[in-house]
């Protein structure tokens, strides 16, 4: 029997592991006895609809362009945030997505991306499903907030939650250094879960207690208690370092923001973030020197700060994905579950695509303390693995090698008219 | 004859290497047939007038110890602001230093600053000739900000680079996935030197020509020429990069901030950097998909990206400075020479602190381009060497292992009544 080819493509906003699990993939079908060529879309699905395909047998042929991929951050294939419409409504795109599949002989398509991109996935197995399609279709996970549901955590997020543990360390370096009374705000990604503001507990040490106090958007904010837990923690100690989500609200639901009332010159309301509102409060209402620092983008990105146990599960989910759609396994996801903390131990196995699109998993109350600013022993627990080890990329003249991603460029891969 | 001891301090702000330059003071005084102990002042000199001091001969006894000290972020020894008087004025805090000296039988100071701390070498240096005083005192230079006189580079800068390049290079590849047209505004430190912003150029690569535009406090920021510019770029281009250092200014000498008509709800000006104010000029002018980016204190403080040249020479720097003051130099500061580029070779030396101390090397106008949105091929050979080679720092626990500076804390060093 002739071989079959392979779809995939990633999706949603950036994290360091997706190409990782993307090379885990393309491992994979190069293991495979059922699949050939492995072809990736360029712009998640909307490459498949416009026939931006890069054929990736050809572009990553042996291990070491898979490591050098596998250390690049981002999405090598470029993303998107497409969401494909009811197909009871209109399945003009459906229609030219699985006419692609007989076009490049696909027998699977691989989906890397987060809630928005497993709704792709629940849509396209759905269709595919009324068509009588044999297309394999299967989610691997990705997001650094890792609010995915039944795996017990999601790739990328690893990686984040290093690069955000490591930088509250050398953050607190940076301000134990002056003997006055200072108190620094640090705002960490996360709308709706705090997973990765949690992660920040994890920068404390032997002599290093910050974050002093930790808040996430799973329960609301109380200014007060805030105030109050501030100038009793300033009476014996000069810097009070805090760690808080970008969502963080009110017992209302609203935002904590500094931005409902500013208006800039051209007026513009300019929504300034929550480590600025909790600035404004601590200058206001206690009075030291006081920062607000935003961890920016790089949390998602900087593969300089990788977690090699993030990496290699991203790698193995990729490859995982194969496996079970050799298997014959469609409609699904790949999932982690820890079967043991000590040692550390991983099992992949898949779940059904219906019950994780469009949900998402909060952190439970049960791991945030009582009074509502620190997590507890449990998230550690379940934490601390995620971040172990360290991956060793290869530099040239002084700046790290990553994958060529030319072909992202406007024209470089012309969109087919349909 | 009996052998002196030394005092070494750490003033201004945070670098990754300035705590290098104190391992190598350290391994200068145990090298040395002249001095017996190096005594480490806490909070800079703050620390000789309070006698909060620390044994470092037996605080850093050994080259584990040193490795961990040298792979540090921020003042192992904390910091101070602290300006001495005109002794002409008041000479009480020279009178208390040099009677500390004699208490703790000093032979050197070692002052590892940047400008401001310079000042204070000069001050003391004169102060010390004055009343006939043999103690030697060197400064040793560190800053991000590479603007001190006289040395080709200083410690500390080529780790910044490093940081600021390859954070940059994580950027683009964060950016250049959407298939939308944007633009991407980085804001670097550099309120009056633009060297750091210019390290951004060093992200450039093979396939990726960001940052697009370069734009340096130096020469006056031309907001029409830079609206010209980014539509010419995007119309064949998506995805625009834009590095800024945060101090540029107008014709007019005024700093380019969105902040001037900002107020919050509690009736402050809100400062908005010059970030913020390019992205709402995109936001009026261009009308893209904008996102300012303002690199934060990592970029003085990530010792996991640390440039092992910068490290090197911060520690080279460290034991010339004790080699000095054993040749009876004083009144210094440890300088580099560049003798050549290919292969890099840099010559340790010295120079009188009277030339240097209150001056600033700005970047020169010749290697701004004449749009003056960009800087040269001469920059960009004379900043390549000094982000050279990777650093491995041990990790626990999935963070890096540094030095405990419990010490900082308030009251484990009291402060003594004068």
């Amino acid at each position: 029997m002739a071989k079959l080819n392979c779809f995939v493509a990633q999706s949603g906003g950036p994290t360091v592991a997706i190409n990782s699990s993307l090379a885990g993939v393309i491992k994979g079908v190069a293991d495979s006895e059922m699949y050939d060529t492995i072809y990736g879309s360029v712009n998640g699905i909307l490459g498949i609809l416009d026939n931006r395909i890069l054929n990736l047998s050809e572009k990553v042929p042996d291990d070491k362009e898979l490591l050098c991929l596998k250390h690049t951050p981002a999405m090598y294939l470029g993303s998107c945030r497409y969401k494909l419409p009811d197909y009871h409504r209109d399945d003009s795109d459906y229609k030219r997505i699985f006419e692609q599949f007989k076009r490049y002989n696909i027998g699977a398509f691989f989906y890397i991306g987060g809630n928005d991109s497993m709704d792709t996935v629940l849509k396209l197995s759905e269709y595919g499903s009324l068509i009588g399609s044999d297309v394999k279709i299967i989610g691997i996970p990705k997001t650094v907030d890792n609010d995915l549901m039944v795996t017990d955590h999601t790739p990328g997020f690893g990686s984040a939650a290093k690069y955000v543990a490591t930088s509250l360390l050398e953050i607190a370096h940076d301000t134990f250094i002056y003997a006055v009374k200072s108190v620094t705000i640090v705002e960490i990604m996360g709308r709706d879960a705090g997973w990765l503001t949690a992660a920040s507990a994890l920068a404390r040490n032997g002599y290093n207690t910050a974050p002093h106090f930790i808040y996430l958007p799973e329960v609301p904010f109380d200014k007060d208690k805030f105030i109050e837990d501030a100038k009793e923690f300033l009476k014996t100690n000069n810097n009070l370092i805090v760690a808080i989500s970008e969502g963080i609200r009110d017992k209302a639901g609203n935002y904590i923001s500094a931005g409902d009332c500013v208006a800039d010159h051209f007026g513009h309301k300019m929504l300034s973030g929550a480590g600025q509102a909790l600035a404004e409060i601590v200058k206001e209402e206690i009075g030291v020197k006081v920062r607000s620092v935003e961890v920016n983008v790089l949390q998602r990105c900087a593969a300089h700060e990788a977690s090699k146990t993030d990496l290699d599960e991203a790698f193995n989910s990729g490859h995982k994905a194969v496996e079970l759609a050799e298997a014959g396994v469609t409609a699904s996801m790949v999932t982690m579950t820890r079967s043991s903390n000590a040692p550390y131990t991983i099992e992949y196995g898949y779940a059904r695509i219906a019950g994780i699109a469009n949900e998402a998993k909060s952190v439970p109350v049960e791991w945030i303390n009582e009074r509502g600013n620190d997590v507890t022993a449990e998230m550690i627990d379940y934490l601390k693995p995620l971040i172990e080890g360290e991956v060793t990329l290869t530099y040239r003249d002084g700046i790290p090698v990553y994958m060529d991603v030319s072909h992202l460029k406007p024209g470089v891969l012309p969109v087919e008219k349909r």
